[in-house]
C-alpha cells in the first residue's frame, strides 16, 4: 500500500468525522433547546429527532468502508502525534459504535427520552414507583449496551460505560481512591463541622435579588472570566449546564430571587466548562482528537474556576464589593462572612447543593449503586432502599423521600451510567492543576485578588484546552503537572480550606 | 407482485419519509435558532450543520431502493385517498430530488451563499452594480436547475420553480389573475386614496409601548386566538416568521417601543401560520400528505387571521379597549381611528410595509420579472430598469434608488425564484375562505366582535388544516368553498373595506 493511498484513507476518515461532528453538533443544539427553550408539547417529536440524528451518526460511523479506511490508514508511519492520536480515537469510536447494534441504540434513545419525561413527574410527586417500569427498561437496555461495549473493548460492562465519559478510567482505579476518600471524610467532616461551629453562622445577604439584575451580573462575571458572548449564550434551565458547540457555547443557570449567590456560582462553574470548549484547537474541530479529553477533564475545568479560583479568599475579597455594587451594600459581603457563606460545610441530601468536602460522598454513593445496577447485583426495584442505606453510611443521614434521594438526578433516568465518578475525579484533578498553576504562574494569586482569572485561564489554555484529546486523563495531568492523578492535592486543598 | 409485498414497499417508504421528516424538523429548529437565538460566532458552524442535514435528507430521498419501492407500491389498488395522495407526493418529491445533479445543487448553494453576502453590502450601499456579477451567476444556475426540474416534471422552467413552493400553480393561471388585478387596482387605488383623504389622518397612539408589555400582550392575543404555548414559543428576530415543527411551533416578531401595533399584527399573522401547523393531522406527521399544502395555502392561513379577521371592524372594536387596558387609554383606540390606523392605504416602495390593496402590485411586479429572468427574456443587467418601469406602471412611483427598489428583498439573491406569487394567491384564497366561513358559520361575526376567533379557526381546522396536502391548491379551495380560486372574493373584500 502506497503512502498516497494511505493518506487518502486518512483524509476520507477526516471528512467522515467532520460530517459526524456536524451531526453531533446539531444534536447538541437540540438538546440545549430541549432543556432551555422547548415547550413541553415538543418533547415527543424532539425525542424522535434526536433518535434519528443519533441513528444517522451511528450509520456514518459504522459504514463498511470505515473499517477498511482505518486499516489502510494504520499502515502509514511518521504521522505527527495529533494525527496518530486522531486515528487511535477514530478506531476507538468505531469499535464502540460497531459493538452496538443500531436497533439497540435507537431503542435506548427512545426509552431514555420517555423515562426522562416520566422521571420529571415522579420527582415532582416524590414517587419512585411512577418511574420504576420505565427505569427498569432503561437499565435493561443500558446493561445490554454495556455488555456489548465491554465485549468489544475487553472491559467489564461498567468500565465500558465509564470509558464512554472519560476514556481510560476503570472502576478498579476509582474504587480505592473513593474508599480512601470515605476514610478521609469520616475524620475530616466532623472536624470541619466542629471548626465551623466555632464561628457565628454565616449571615445571608438580605436580598431580594431581582432576577434581571442577577442575570446581568452573572453575564458580566462570565465575561470578566473570559467568555465572549459573540460565541456564547447564557439562559435558564431547570439544571445549570454547558451545552452547544465549541464555536457557540450555551450555558444555563437557574435563579432564586432570595439567593444571589447560587446562580452566580453555577454560572462560574459552567463558564469553566465553556472556556474549555472555546479553547479547543479549531484546526481539529469535529475530529476526535480536537474534542474535550473527557468528562473528568471537563469537570476539572469547571471546578478549577468555581471552587479553586472563585471560592478562594483572594477572589471573594474582590467579589464582595462587586456584589454590593450590583445588589446594594450588605454586611454579609464582609470578607470573613462571605468566605464562610461560600464555603459552608454540611451534610445534605442533594448532590448539586453539596459543598466540596461532602460532594465526593454523593458521588461515591452513586458510583457504587450504578456499578451494581449495571453489573446486575442491584435491581431497579431495590434502588431506594440501597440509596438510603448508602447515605446513612457515608454521611449519616437518610433522605425524607425519594425526591431528596434516588430521584434527585436526571442522569440514570436519561440512561447515563458511568458519568458520576467524573465529578470527583475532576475535583481532584482541579486541585492538582491549581497547585501546578500556582507553582508555574507568577502573580496568579494577586490577579485573583483583583477578580482577574486571565493568568490561570491562560495557563489552562496552554496546558489543558489546547491539548484537547491528544492525551488521556492521566497523561494530560502528567504533562501539565508532572504526575498522573494524585488525590493528595485535593485533600491538601480541603485540609487547608476547612481544617485549618 | 402480491398485495403483501406491495404494502411492505409502502410501509418502507412511510418509515423512510418519517426519518426524512425528523431530519427536516431538526433543520427547521436549527434555522429558528439561527434567526432567534444564535450568537454571531455560531454562524459558520451552523451553515455546516444545516448543509450536512440537507445532504443526508437528500441521500435518504434519492437512495436507489426508493425508486424500486415507489414502483412496487404503485401497483396496489384500493388504498384510501390519504395513502394514494401520500404516494403521489412521495413520487413527486423523489422526482424533484433525483432530477437535480448533485454538483449543480452544490454550485448553486455556493453561489447563493456568496451572492446573499454580497447583496447585504450592495443593499447597504444602494448599489446594484456591486452584486450584479454574483447575481448573474445565481440566475444562470437557477435557470439550469429550473430546466432540469422542468424536464423531469413536464413543466416550463419557471413553473417548475413555482411548483416547489405551491404545487399545481402555473404561470399561465397566475398571469391573467394578476392582469385582472392590475386593472382593478388602476381604478380602485385612486378611489381608495380619495376616500381616505375625506377623513382626518389616522392618529397614532402616543405610546411609548414598553417591550415587555408588548410581548405579554402579543402572547395573550396569540393565546386568545387559539395558540397554546404548551406547543409553541414567541420570540424575537430581525424578521417575523413562523418556524419549528407542527408539535412545537416557533413564532417570532420584532418590537418597536414607539409602535404598539406593528409587532402585534405580525404576531397575529404568524399565529395564523402557527395554527395551520398545529392543525395538521398528527396521524400523518412527517409524511408528505400530512404537511402543509404549500406556501400559498400557508399564506392564506396567516392572512385570514391577520387581514380578514383581526383588521375587521368587528375585531378592532374589541381590540381598542384591550389595547387601552394594556398600554393606557388613548383616543387613538377609538373605533373609527383604530380602523383607519390599521387599514391605511398608500403607494410605497417597500413590499413588506405595503397595505393589502397595494401588496399584490409588489407581487405582480416580482412575478413578471422573476419569470422573465428564469425564462431568459430578462437579463440580470437590465433588472433595475425593468423594476423601475414596472413600479411606475403598477403604482405610478419610481424608487429613489435600488435599495428601495430591486435590492429590497433577499429572495432572488439567495436563489429563491417562484415564491412571490404565493403571497397574493394566499391573500385571494384567504378572502374566498372567509366568505365561505361567513356563509357556513352562524355567529362568526358576533364572535369577532367579542375578540373570539374560535368559530373561524374551528371552520378552518376542519376545512383546511385537517386536509393537509390531501388536495392541491385549487381542489382544496373547491372542497372548502365550492369553487377553485376565484379572485372575485378578494376584490369584493377590498371594495367593501376601502371603497365603500
Amino acid at each position: 500500500m502506497t503512502e498516497t493511498r494511505t493518506n487518502a484513507a486518512y483524509a476520507r476518515l477526516v471528512a467522515r468525522f467532520d460530517r459526524i461532528g456536524a451531526l453531533d453538533e446539531a444534536s447538541a443544539m437540540l438538546n440545549w433547546d430541549a432543556a432551555a427553550m422547548m415547550p413541553p408539547g415538543g418533547a415527543a417529536s424532539r425525542g424522535d429527532q434526536l433518535a434519528v440524528l443519533a441513528g444517522l451518526s451511528h450509520e456514518l460511523l459504522t459504514a463498511p468502508e470505515v473499517a477498511a479506511d482505518l486499516a489502510a490508514a494504520a499502515e502509514a508511519d511518521g504521522r505527527d502525534p495529533w494525527q496518530r492520536a486522531n486515528l487511535l480515537l477514530m478506531r476507538h469510536a468505531h469499535t464502540r459504535a460497531i459493538s452496538l447494534p443500531g436497533d439497540l441504540v435507537e431503542a435506548a434513545t427512545r426509552a431514555n427520552s420517555a423515562c426522562e419525561k416520566s422521571w420529571r413527574e415522579a420527582r415532582r410527586a416524590a414517587d419512585y414507583g411512577q418511574v420504576l417500569s420505565r427505569f427498569t427498561e432503561v437499565v435493561k437496555l443500558a446493561r445490554e449496551e454495556a455488555q456489548a461495549l465491554g465485549g468489544a473493548l475487553g472491559l467489564s460492562p461498567y468500565d465500558a460505560l465509564m470509558d464512554g465519559y472519560q476514556r481510560g478510567i476503570r472502576a478498579a482505579d476509582v474504587a480505592p481512591i473513593f474508599a480512601a476518600y470515605e476514610h478521609f471524610l469520616a475524620d475530616a467532616l466532623p472536624r470541619a463541622e466542629a471548626l465551623a461551629a466555632e464561628h457565628p453562622a454565616a449571615r445571608m445577604p438580605a436580598g431580594p435579588f431581582p432576577i434581571p439584575a442577577q442575570e446581568a451580573f452573572c453575564r458580566r462575571m462570565a465575561e470578566r472570566i473570559g467568555l465572549g458572548f459573540d460565541h456564547a449564550r447564557l439562559d435558564r434551565s431547570e439544571h445549570p449546564f454547558c451545552g452547544g458547540t465549541a464555536s457557540d457555547v450555551r450555558i444555563t443557570t437557574r435563579y432564586d430571587v432570595a439567593d444571589g449567590l447560587k446562580a452566580l456560582f453555577a454560572v462560574l462553574h459552567e463558564t469553566g466548562h465553556a472556556l474549555y470548549e472555546r479553547g479547543l484547537p479549531s484546526a481539529f474541530a469535529r475530529q476526535p482528537v480536537g474534542s474535550a479529553a473527557g468528562m473528568a477533564v471537563h469537570e476539572s475545568q469547571s471546578l478549577i474556576v468555581e471552587m479553586q479560583a472563585c471560592r478562594s479568599d483572594a477572589f471573594l475579597g474582590w467579589l464582595g464589593p462587586e456584589l454590593a455594587g450590583a445588589f446594594g451594600p450588605d454586611p454579609a459581603y464582609e470578607p470573613g462572612n462571605l468566605a464562610r457563606l461560600c464555603r459552608r460545610v454540611g451534610r445534605g441530601f442533594i448532590r448539586v447543593d453539596a459543598d466540596e468536602l461532602t460532594y465526593p460522598a454523593h458521588v461515591i454513593l452513586r458510583f457504587r449503586l450504578e456499578s451494581a445496577l449495571i453489573e446486575g447485583t442491584l435491581q431497579p426495584a431495590d434502588l431506594p432502599g440501597a440509596w438510603n442505606e448508602g447515605m446513612k453510611r457515608l454521611l449519616g443521614i437518610v433522605p425524607p423521600d425519594d425526591a431528596a434521594g434516588c430521584l434527585q438526578d436526571i442522569h440514570w433516568y436519561d440512561g447515563a451510567f458511568g458519568y458520576f465518578p467524573s465529578y470527583s475525579l475532576g475535583a481532584m484533578a482541579a486541585a492538582q492543576l491549581m497547585a501546578a498553576a500556582r507553582r508555574d504562574v507568577a502573580g496568579l494569586e494577586d490577579a485573583l485578588a483583583e477578580g482577574e482569572l486571565a493568568p490561570l485561564i491562560s495557563w489552562l489554555a496552554g496546558n489543558v484546552h489546547a491539548k484537547a484529546s491528544l492525551y488521556g486523563f492521566n497523561a494530560l495531568l502528567q504533562e501539565a503537572t508532572g504526575t498522573p492523578l494524585d488525590p493528595a492535592a485535593f485533600q491538601a486543598h480541603l485540609a487547608q480550606r476547612y481544617l485549618a
